[in-house]
């Protein structure tokens, strides 16, 4: 029989655009279409956008987008079309799979696993399903499920495959990125393709939704464990693959253990549907151009490539244009200025440099060498006399206490302050350039230089802001981030020559402790067995306790780690222990 | 036999705080012994404090508080303890009552039913159980339950009683506050005890935790439908009550329906656990003191009084003595300085007036006599200067650009850095005086007056402020709250002559519509009705999606009301949604 071709449309949706996603969705239909493809298949919970939240909760929201989804079926001739939806059964909703084909929704596949863990919280809003769904195209067959469902070990893809003969099986997803996510994913769809003897087609959301970048990726992954086609990472893209049944099945049989690996599968479901589709696998005329591979990015660029997408789709999706930041001449706004300029064009971004008298010369310098190199706007805005008008207000109370951190927080808020109003008068939306090891210790003033809708740095501890700098540079060919501001000493310069290491540990001790303690969850004692000073571990736990204050009021940031700030990461703020 | 005398501890238990909690339990315990009980019972989740949240992610710490419940184990000697803590079995956690007896604990329930909605995350940490568990002193049989448990029909209470043969049934609870809760429990109470012909003891937790009032209000109810004992609200407790078993179980041989209810009921059970108790109900020889009857209060005073614990814990269990706050001379800030006058002493709150052009002489007038009533004390620093000055500053960049909402923001941002230079330099945590009305539709300024740790009135709409100022004024006797700033129209005073009312709906049109649409989900078709005008509805809706980026940043609140912003109201930032 001629192949199976099946299109993946890799979409950036936008959670509650239901008419803009309907619209991308559509266009895809019909450019699968055109290239004679027997089906298409899009991420989870594409009409809505993923996560759609307590949006799910209005009983108006998923009414709307049923009859989206109506609509969209509608139009479907000549294909199968595989969308994912939210489906409301019983009064109950699930996270689904609609099977359309020829005008209608024939069926519709409920997400088995539910996950409610990390940034996920789906059974707040939908009931699990409980029944592998097989589409069968005259004996060829095949198994869908979504998501988490692929995820875990001897459950849906096993049964489908192995119980239900799926040929291929097609996973819907919207799997948030962390730092070699797509190398756990290939590795965990060889595994199922391997093991199953089925192909594997997995399609994965692209773009970026508040604290969440959803990378693309997606696969196409033959069980003898080749990759048939790959999609883009953080970018649209529109996979097509002829997935050759005939040749697929001939060598499942030579392998010949799916026979006895199907005889020794308990199966944890009791039912399964099978829909029986009037469409066949069809005659072929067009051939396909051979499908780019992607060739592997390092760290760095997937790093520098994931935070350019959540900087631009944040701002884009929100309705903004342009973007501001304070421009200190550090390392870290030197990044965030990189990254917004990358992702939104130089002509969109503004920098400030806002100067006081612990300011040295060297940093508005760097600060204005970085934004001729970048090509962006720069504007000093000195913060001297308005600091020391402020001081003179607070004198009746202040009296002739000493000076202390509350001069240097009023400082980075009068900062704060003067963003801001550039924010108010020309809508620029304003970018925080924290970081993650600076967001653990509560290194960072509230109000001051927390201020902006978006903390690109948030999840990126310090080591890391240095290598993405220095990977910026080497793209560029040349110091287009100063080697002046890569090379100082890291200083807030709110007192005289003040320097982070004077307050903190150095950033590799820091950030190697904070890797331990927040991310993997290990505890004191485990750091400190690793060679770790102990009170230094106690002090920096201490710290990331007292700040969770700071944190639940600061901007979101991107998740580029398996454990971010912020919704990933629910800590209480009224909490005693320091463990 | 003798009658069953039980105690619940209502105690004021703090997240994190194992050692703390210990005590306070064990101080219980020894009073309930003092007290002849045959059983004393605690909280959910007693010893870590509700909710203790990705706390439990830690391994160190559940093995913390496991040592600490095998401590007070240890010491629990002629009475049974029942104390919700945290299990750890066969790698999964639950949701606990451990059975304590005589120096040993002796079985553990699983909680079965996992909230997983609203502000509630349990599905997260916990793995459900699935026995209903009933101790058996000598025949007199108690079925233990937990929170949730109670709430879900034809389910764990029933299966106790009704196949399980309870003649008590006790849940453990941590029920979060909002108004009229206390009646809901009462009539889910009555009705499970007169269902089941059980008695039914309830011990709730009390205190605040972040945006949580645990209100108290702990019950032992008759399945005749009296309440034989009842906790005091919004302060701990420990109650105390008789249960004659043998006239318990004649009154229900009367009624003769729960043996034909027991035949008719299906349990959703397979398995029970029974746990023999060595210990039989004793011969008492201390006559019990009356219980005290709680008197009922009205909404404004139950409102008020949460309040009051939410800021008093908040402060306090945070390691604050003293709070400070702008005094504008408006309702807003004058009922926050009286809840915190009342919550910590008049001697623990600062209230400061930061004077600007545009404020009227009654604003301060009414602002010092307002904290010459409460005997707080008071301070005026205009911001006038600094204003003019950093408008200076933006000379270069502003022009001669109109004024607009820049101005009046700026003006709101120095006062909020006032307030945190204060807050830094003498350790007084800063209260935002936002309410619910002004933080639906965005009627507020980032880092401006939305400054502070707590913003206590944030789930309390504009006309229940007025309602409780009127209330606190009752209770005074005389104008504490200055009739002045409760007649004035509303004002932020940030451009001349301006009202609340150029820009929003009058308060009691724009109440009801959110109102409707946030607390209660209704669409805008619904909503218009019920005869509120459709662009009304349709602007405020746009004002709510709209300013979801600034509530991310407000400082946390205190629930009131069945559906409040923060952990109970999730809503993407980036949303196209406007219906």
């Amino acid at each position: 029989m001629d192949p199976l071709r099946i299109a993946l449309g890799q979409i950036n949706c936008t959670v509650g655009d239901l008419e803009g996603n309907r619209q991308r969705i559509l266009a895809a239909i019909e450019r699968a279409k055109d290239q004679e493809c027997d089906l298409i298949a899009f991420p989870e919970l594409a009409i809505t956008g993923y996560p759609p939240e307590d949006l799910l909760l209005r009983q108006q929201f998923v009414a709307d987008q049923d009859r989206l989804v109506s609509d969209i079926a509608r139009r479907v001739q000549g294909l199968i079309c595989i969308l994912g939806h939210v489906d409301l059964d019983h009064a109950a909703l699930h996270n689904s799979a609609a099977v359309i084909t020829e005008g209608r929704l024939v069926d519709t596949y409920h997400k088995i696993n539910l996950p409610n863990y990390s940034v996920f919280d789906e059974e707040r809003y939908f009931e699990a399903g409980s029944r592998p769904l097989i589409l069968d195209l005259s004996g060829v067959r095949i198994g869908l499920n979504i998501c988490e469902d692929i995820w875990i070990d001897n459950n849906v893809t096993e049964a489908e495959a192995l119980l239900g003969g799926a040929d291929l099986l097609l996973n819907l997803s919207a799997s948030p990125y962390y730092v070699h996510k797509e190398k756990e994913r290939l590795e965990l769809l060889r595994k199922r393709a391997q093991f199953t003897g089925a192909a594997v087609a997995y399609v994965n959301l692209i773009g970026g939704q508040d604290e969440l970048i959803f990378d693309g990726h997606s696969l196409i992954v033959h069980p003898n464990g080749s990759v048939l086609a790959a999609g883009a990472g953080f970018a649209e893209d529109f996979i097509v693959a002829d997935i050759d049944i005939d040749a697929l099945r001939q060598w499942r049989q030579q392998q010949s253990d799916r026979e006895s690996r199907s005889k020794s599968f308990f199966s944890p479901f009791g039912q399964f549907s099978y829909v029986q589709m009037r469409q066949s696998i069809r005659e072929k005329h067009i051939d396909l151009t051979e499908n780019k591979p992607q060739t592997e990015a390092d760290v760095e660029e997937q790093i520098y490539r994931a935070l350019c997408l959540g900087i631009r789709d944040y701002v884009g999706k929100n309705g903004f244009k342009d973007v501001a930041l304070g421009l200190s001449g550090g390392v870290d706004s030197a990044l965030v200025a990189a990254l917004a300029s990358d992702a939104l064009g130089p002509d969109h971004v503004v920098g400030i440099g806002m100067p006081s008298q612990y300011s040295s010369h060297g940093s508005i310098v760097d600060a204005e060498q970085l934004a001729k190199n970048l090509g962006i706007a720069f504007h000093i805005l000195p913060i001297q006399t308005t600091f020391d008008e402020t001081l003179a207000q607070l004198k009746p109370l202040f009296q002739d206490l000493p000076s202390d951190v509350t001069e240097e927080n009023l400082q980075a808020r009068i900062r704060g302050n003067l963003l801001m109003a550039l924010s108010n008068k020309f809508s620029w939306l304003i970018m925080a350039t924290g970081n993650k090891s600076e967001t653990s210790v509560g290194y960072s003033t509230l109000y001051g230089d927390m201020v902006g809708a978006l903390m690109p740095l948030k999840d990126v501890f310090k080591t890391m802001v240095y290598r993405l700098c220095r990977y910026r540079n080497r793209i560029a060919g040349y110091d287009l981030i100063p080697e002046a501001t890569l090379n100082k000493p890291p200083s807030a310069e709110l007192r005289p020559d003040q320097t982070d290491q004077d307050s903190l540990p150095p950033y590799d001790v820091l950030d190697a402790i904070l890797e331990l303690y927040v991310v993997n969850e290990k505890s004191i004692q485990e750091i400190v067995e690793r060679g770790f000073d102990r009170d230094i571990v106690r002090k920096i736990v201490r710290w990331v306790y007292n700040s969770e204050y700071k944190r639940r009021q600061a901007p979101p940031g991107i998740k580029i780690t398996p454990r971010a700030y912020g919704k990933d990461r629910r800590m209480p703020i009224t909490n005693r222990y320091r463990e």
